[in-house]
């Protein structure tokens, strides 16, 4: 079996690439989850996707429940794993039904490389199938380009990581950009404001985009305000940004 | 003037979206380098990619003449801000020579974002254009995608950074992951190479794509045999990679 991981953007249907489109129309059967965790526009982008850009009548497609996250279990990494496991068999479950489908594809947010748990969850499978990936444009470059910004000064560089992980170790050493995904609680508040920058964007791509930039000491407190009554309004909220030091 | 900046992805002209597409579609007048450096196929490549999308007969296209760096300029920052200033000097004089066009955009290798100065160069036009950018594929997530590989582990940060810097500042304290680009001269060859995991590729996305991953210790030489030998042949070479440490 052939096993292809499209990046579809991040929420922007028009973020689909050429060959996103060319290889949704190559398979035999694409695997959608069902909506989740009150999610429900989600779910029905990657529905909205098929209907628009699928043509080839011989390519079917097919939802399945998305196994929720057993919270009993302590360990982080293993209540991942134990997840991962289960997800994986649901695939295997949707694919089992479908025996003639030799060419099996799932449509992944953004792209499959960038805090993507897909091309784990793949290699679970058995046999192992055969892998391709489609890049996707990222949350990182939608909100870049929301903000009309490079990520990086001339020739330095730049570190990408988690909420959790900058309000536990603080600003990574000798680094002047961040770029902060998987945020649940604005976690640049633990951090001493004054010579950052920060630009913000919730649903960055979507027709709900939403941003906000400046000084940190400034805009801080304006973002968290935003984004809380945009997560109440929505019932979800995805955001993403970038904090730079001047002079590091 | 409306001044839009199109990520047109690394090589491929699948890597476009439908938004760039469109975007390619809106325009009054898009300005296309002629080629410079001996790197005829990627001057190529732009003109390609309007002949195959451009459905607007209104669009229309120009080149003009890419400056050369003046390398009697021994400061590094001031060689690089005076082409830029006079990049700008041409791209302004093509529009002035275009004094209907309302819509003017530039094609930009990869996505506008990442390592690439046609933001700071538009930031000199005077008066200062009305920006947009569209994100493209970056040349990280051709590379992700040929290896199939996540660039991140589970939740854990990576540093994007240059050749140069790899090589004058050593491996970033505290992070496992590491996308190197702009490196002409292999600088993983000054890391020691115990407990390395290298993912390389040239001309990523593009028919020439070729790839190479291993331990460290096992391809390094290889992977410097390779890139001579394409560059060699096709005059240039454009390479990009990831490398990861075990449990940093
Ligand atoms: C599990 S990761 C998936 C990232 C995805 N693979 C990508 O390429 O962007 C989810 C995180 O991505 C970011 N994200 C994804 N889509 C977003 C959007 N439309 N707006 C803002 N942030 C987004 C948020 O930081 C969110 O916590
Ligand atoms: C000036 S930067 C431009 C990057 C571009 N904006 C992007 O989004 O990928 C040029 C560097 O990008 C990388 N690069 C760009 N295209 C590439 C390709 N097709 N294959 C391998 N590396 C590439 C190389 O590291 C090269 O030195």
């Amino acid at each position: 079996m052939n096993l292809t991981l499209i990046g579809i953007g991040t929420g922007n249907p028009e973020h689909l690439t050429l060959q996103a489109i060319r290889a949704i129309n190559a398979q035999d059967l694409i695997l959608i989850p069902h909506k989740g965790e009150g999610k429900a526009d989600l779910a029905e982008l990657r529905r909205a996707i098929c209907d628009e850009v699928l043509t080839n009548p011989q390519t079917q497609i097919t939802g399945f429940d998305l196994p929720v996250r057993d919270e009993a279990t302590a360990n982080y990494r293993q209540r991942v794993d134990d997840w991962h496991d289960a997800i994986a068999q649901c695939w295997q479950q949707a694919i089992a039904a479908h025996p003639k489908a030799e060419k099996v594809a799932l449509l992944v947010w953004g792209d499959p490389s960038l805090y993507d748990s897909t091309l784990r969850i793949a290699s679970r499978l058995s046999p192992v199938p055969q892998i391709e990936v489609i890049a996707g444009i990222t949350s990182l470059q939608a909100l870049t380009a929301a903000h009309a910004i490079p990520i990086n000064e001339i020739g330095a560089p730049f570190v990408v990581t988690t909420g959790r992980r900058l309000r536990d170790e603080g600003w990574p050493q000798g680094i002047d950009t961040l770029a902060i995904m998987l945020d649940g609680t604005c976690a640049f508040q633990s951090l001493p404001p004054e010579g950052v920058h920060i630009w913000w964007g919730g649903y960055v791509g979507m027709k709900e985009q939403i941003l906000c930039s400046g000084p940190l000491t400034e805009v801080s407190d304006q973002i968290i305000k935003m984004r809380a009554a945009a997560r109440a309004e929505h019932g979800w909220i995805m955001d993403i940004y970038i904090l730079r030091k001047a002079g590091v």
